[in-house]
């Protein structure tokens, strides 16, 4: 048959680096191309026994249908936890319990953006979100960063010369895949721009809880005074990523509209799983858990840190960021990126291409991502000192 | 602020539905409205044990991201299944696993339509996977149906005179909210009718291992000889709803694109619940529970029809189905259904309005929806005891 595909769909293609990850299940390949949790950063005996107490006392709750904005007592310690730094005003905004962070971006994109509106993201930025935009027929516009953020100068050029700017994309936190943390500064700069280009503000915030040095910014959502940011975070990176437990946090007026299209999406999230959520918030020590986070995370990057000062080459320049999963490479010229991932991969380790993370495919990289936080504290080090060799 | 929503999402209103389920839940109301399976219809005990048991043996793959299209074994043992009921071929289809059946629908569309392409539908329909084709800008155009299943004359009539018709939604099987069963020679005349016209078929099948009285038919996906079916099933009636489980099967270069959608949506599904279900599938007597299911549904459905038949006016029209979850009555002209519904609300009886059921606002319909899986027995018959003294 010659199926009629939509546009959409037909401009999408399987993730780059899910082709890259299909490798690695090869077990002698190092992988520093995924992003998962490291595999001790799970709370499972919790988890565990805060199941088997659910199915216990509560089971037909757990297991019946649900209502769409999300398990009432979660949505409730999500609003505390989030009031508490400054990112949910209790009088104008709501949360809504979300299939993972990722689906509150994807809901918020099909909320605001008609086909041939546009999104303004970093670049690189995260290539499940630039997708799930690309899969709205969206005008995807990627914007260089410096130290400090996004750039002011491009973006101000970006919005005066893109039809419907309508949403701004950003990770201020351990940006992936470049780990840059936003400065306060920049944070401020952007709302304001924001505010006078009448600009919706998707503040995506999966790693903000994993700062590993350094000290914790105010989210641009803190900064709201009429309602234009919407702030996503998501239990994947400090309970578990399997569970596919998310949130948003923004404008009840916007609220509705992703209610509404989440409700023709997936109707609730897993009901068992936004209990079980409840129940670590609220009745673990939630902050020594993520105290435990943080001390893997700070040691896992300073074995790879150290591994790559003495393996890479000098002009071989790499991001040291203060907290997240993820340190990006980019490579001199006298190098070329893509050849270069291809020889890792073929000497043993897997990293992923920059390309997968522009906006663009015309637009150009000569950069790559390593992850730190799934790999042995071994495959840290030996994996850097065969990059270290390729790159020499 | 005055947010600029896409037009897509202004079309939709939250479900009618919703905000009569929003009533029932006061204690005094009895609620006809829902469609919750019977809170004894699930198999809590082998729940909780096999629950324990992956969290003791394997919590890391039960907590750690997983792939798009779901856990193999658990896809592996759908496969079966299907085989076995002539709904998987195995040489040209895969399975991929959705969060709940809904979403297989609504990523199907997503893969084929552009906006303003047709959608068809049976009118009335399911009012979930409706608001997901409208929320793509899809032309939605309802077909009435008859004893046997949508009309073929107003079928053709309608593809004739519609712009791009290229997906056909069915519910085959105790259809909701109608109840009606698609008679063979119906599901005969439909493939071949799509066949001719070059229209891909989404069979949805969430009730049809529910059937408590009569034959099996066999599926509209077991007819298809060139891959134009797509099958969507779902745990969700048969095991538990709350964990979001459901299942699509097709032609392989159907399933590519509905990864890709599911990729930028949800990333994957809730893990623990694709393992639970695998087990309940292939490690616990799955036969005896769906007999148990069928033997529950039998009695509640027979209880419902006996107060009807004793409380009922002859002029009320009324389905009797042979499975699923629901009841369909005509309202004879001198009742208005709408003042009919707010009545029996006030009255202490929540039953759905046929208008949340229509593909267009302004379809007409005399008709509402009564459900039979969720009311206690009592319930059952004092509900009809007082809808009868309303409609006299």
């Amino acid at each position: 048959m010659n199926y009629k595909f939509s546009e959409k769909v037909m401009s999408l293609k399987p993730s780059a680096i899910r082709e890259i990850l299909k490798m690695t299940a090869d077990p002698n390949i190092i992988s520093f191309a995924a992003g998962n949790p490291a595999p001790d950063a799970f709370p499972v005996e919790d988890i565990r026994r805060i199941a088997h107490d659910i199915l216990d006392e509560n089971p037909i709750a757990a297991l019946q249908y649900s209502i769409t904005e999300g398990y009432v007592p979660l949505r409730d310690a999500v609003k505390a936890r989030l009031a508490a730094q400054g990112s949910f005003d209790a009088d104008r905004d709501d949360v809504v319990i979300t299939s993972g962070g990722q689906q509150a971006s994807e809901l918020s994109c099909k909320s605001f953006l008609n086909e041939g509106d546009t999104l303004i993201a970093e670049s690189p930025s995260f290539v499940g979100c630039l997708n799930a935009f690309k899969s709205y027929n969206a005008n995807l516009v990627g914007i260089e960063m410096d130290d400090e953020g996004i750039r002011m100068d491009l973006l101000e050029k970006a919005i005066k010369e893109n039809p419907n700017v309508k949403l701004l994309y950003l990770i201020p936190n351990f940006q992936n895949p470049s780990g840059t943390c936003m400065s306060f500064e920049r944070r401020k700069q952007v709302y304001e721009l924001a505010c006078r280009e009448d600009i919706v503000i998707i503040e995506d915030n999966p790693y903000g809880e994993l700062r590993f040095a350094g000290e914790d910014i105010p989210s641009i959502k803190s900064l709201d005074k009429d309602g234009r940011v919407i702030y996503a975070g998501s239990f994947s990176k400090v309970i578990s990523p399997g569970m596919r437990v998310g949130f948003v946090s923004c404008a009840k007026e916007i609220i509705s509209k992703i209610v509404v299209c989440k409700q023709v999406s997936d109707v609730h999230s897993n009901i068992l799983a936004q209990m079980i959520c409840h129940r670590i918030l609220t009745e673990t020590d939630f902050e020594a858990h993520l105290s435990h986070l943080r001390d893997i995370y700070r040691r896992k990057y300073s074995i790879m840190a150290k591994a790559i000062r003495e393996n890479f080459p000098a002009d071989v320049k790499v991001t040291e960021p203060q907290g997240g999963l993820f340190i990006w490479a980019e490579l001199p010229e006298r190098i070329n990126m893509l050849d270069f991932c291809k020889k890792a991969v073929e000497n043993g380790v897997a990293v992923v291409p920059g390309t997968a993370f522009m906006s663009r495919e015309t637009d150009k990289t000569n950069s790559f991502r390593m992850n730190f936080s799934t790999p042995t504290d071994e495959q840290l080090v030996k994996g850097c000192e065969i990059l270290g060799k390729l790159l020499k």
